[in-house]
């Protein structure tokens, strides 16, 4: 096991757009960068969860060519090198096959421990215990799932159905992966006590990684062998551009883990959640006695039920229930609590200036 | 007629306080000396509404000494010498009496034509035309009322019962003032076709505006009498103040027009709105069809029945309906359009910073 932690490295995948969090994520400066919960960015807490169990020299952090001068404003601590630059954004499956084969130069027996940058985890220290626990369980598998036991039945994430495996401490044999599920199977799937939510993180020793692109992406295999010569070179950015842009946009959910065999899961021991939108920053952040929760100089007076985020200055809403109202960047969103999945509907609508 | 019209004094009363129209207005600057509607000011609009009516040398200004530099900015082609200073508040009894004694002054043979400054008066022309009519009238009256005839059973509303006259160019005699009434009432009231809003308008000689303070709230006649050597006397204003604190709060409708005979009542052949609060904003400005005002870089979009005003910059809101949602002032307010009226009670809740 010490032996295993020194050769793991981490990927936090800090991709993604700006629009769930409109007006306080944009384009330029996504979810990952916003001071989403707490003062610090949801990347920065990514980071800081993973300083005493991974040293930020094998902290890497895969992200778009647009979004490298803001993380390293953020985390000045990764050194330069760490950040694996997509040309474009092209999902989870690119995103790690690019991250694998940078850390195939850099180490061929490196573990690769794959985490979303942007979402929230209430306990680091039962974050780094899980993460042991999938290192310890990682001999003998294809590669370690982590797995949210679910709490209501959520049709917006995928599932993985496994198998209580005999001892309490060893990993659950992963039958399958299901797809986003309607409402009554996926108020099967909680009652059920087999499925888990996929919390989009993963563990697994780079060469099995890229045996599974080979296997199941040949294509995209295929790709990385040609990116493989030119990524150190200066002179041939254009090319890694083209390659890279060809790669298909796929999850590595969808494109790999679908079809592989021999996975396991972790289950996972701390409060998790992704924050899909602004309405679910309600399960991260306590609400007062009327279910408001309010951020910022913002007061909500005979209301209910309403998040409320002040970066700006005063807002004040009154005799109001169920809605998001958002201050940031001089700007305003005032949105049903209930279409906050949808911004991108709003914003297809607004001037360009105004977004 | 024209020998009428020389003496026709206006007396603008521009008191009130902020909380209605709250974060755009406020104690220091009330809904007069905001611009509600267009980029003109309330006052700027009733004064406007006045020029080709009344030179400017007779149009008086009522107001608190804290709105005298914001109404000089504001109407500068008002003489100073028209501001009439209330020391404190003391609603529309007092506010009239200060004004005629002054006018009494000016001119004993004066015509006073009261009016509010913050109504909302869509067709100048047709306001100059109901008040030419008015003074038609006025000869045999003791003063004329302008009513409105009521569209809906408003139970927010001052009605005045009045005769329909033989001659339809004669104004209606007045029977009674009744203060608001229930919604049955209300609606009684509209149907009758004999019922007409009290729109707080009103036209008078000056001098018998004073005999009817002497009979009908002879306290107050009697501090007036006070006052009037007072007024002229820099040196007397700690006991101006003293003596007008004293006048009970009370409005001119309830103090003298109820219990007064002989008045007329001049029914108005323009659209008037008081413009209570916000939510009434919409029966002034014309709604998009889906019911919603956006007034400023304010874009409402999959929303119904809302009210958007900005002052400051962009506000968007999204799949949400009948709110009110205004920023003005570094400050936005969202509040549902039903509690509008009740803004009050919303500011008496926020931090004094915050207001």
């Amino acid at each position: 096991m010490l032996n295993l932690m020194s050769t793991v490295y981490a990927v936090v995948m800090a991709g993604g757009r700006g629009e769930r969090f409109w007006p306080l994520s944009t384009e330029q400066r996504p979810k990952p960068f916003v001071p989403l919960i707490g003062p610090a960015t949801l990347l920065q807490e990514t980071v800081a969860r993973l300083r005493s169990l991974v040293p930020v020299e094998r902290i890497l952090i895969a992200l778009g060519e647009n979004h490298r001068a803001i993380a390293s404003r953020q985390v000045p601590e990764i050194p330069p090198a760490n950040f694996i630059v997509e040309p474009v954004g092209r999902d989870t499956a690119a995103c790690l096959g690019l991250s694998a084969i940078h850390l195939a130069q850099r180490d061929p027996q490196g573990i690769m421990l794959a985490l979303p940058a942007d979402h929230f985890i209430d306990d680091p220290e039962q974050f780094r215990q899980t993460v042991r626990k999938g290192i310890e369980n990682l001999e003998g598998s294809t590669g370690i799932v982590f797995g949210i036991r679910p709490d209501r039945p959520e049709t917006g994430y995928g599932y993985v159905r496994a198998e209580k495996p005999a001892l309490p401490a060893a990993a659950w044999p992963v039958i399958r992966f299901v797809e986003k599920p309607d409402a009554a199977k996926a108020a099967e799937y909680v009652r059920s006590g087999r499925y888990f939510w996929n919390s989009g993180m993963f563990l697994w020793r780079n060469r099995t990684l890229l045996a599974l692109f080979e296997a199941h992406m040949p294509e995209v295999s295929q790709a990385l062998n040609e990116l493989r010569p030119l990524l150190a070179r200066e002179d041939a950015q254009g090319e890694v551009t083209r390659i890279f842009s060809s790669l298909p946009r796929i999850s590595i959910d969808y494109g790999i883990l679908e079809k592989a065999s021999g996975l396991r899961l972790v289950p996972v021991g701390f409060h998790w959640d992704d924050i899909g939108n602004w309405a679910s920053l309600a399960r991260a952040v306590p609400a007062d006695s009327s279910g408001n929760i309010a951020q910022g100089p913002a007061v909500p007076v005979e209301s209910s039920n309403c998040i409320l985020r002040s970066d700006d200055g005063a807002v004040a809403v009154f005799g109001v229930s169920d809605l998001v109202v958002v201050r940031a960047r001089g700007r305003i969103l005032v949105c049903s609590r209930n279409r906050a999945t949808d911004l991108k509907t709003l914003l297809s609508s607004l001037p360009e200036e105004m977004k």
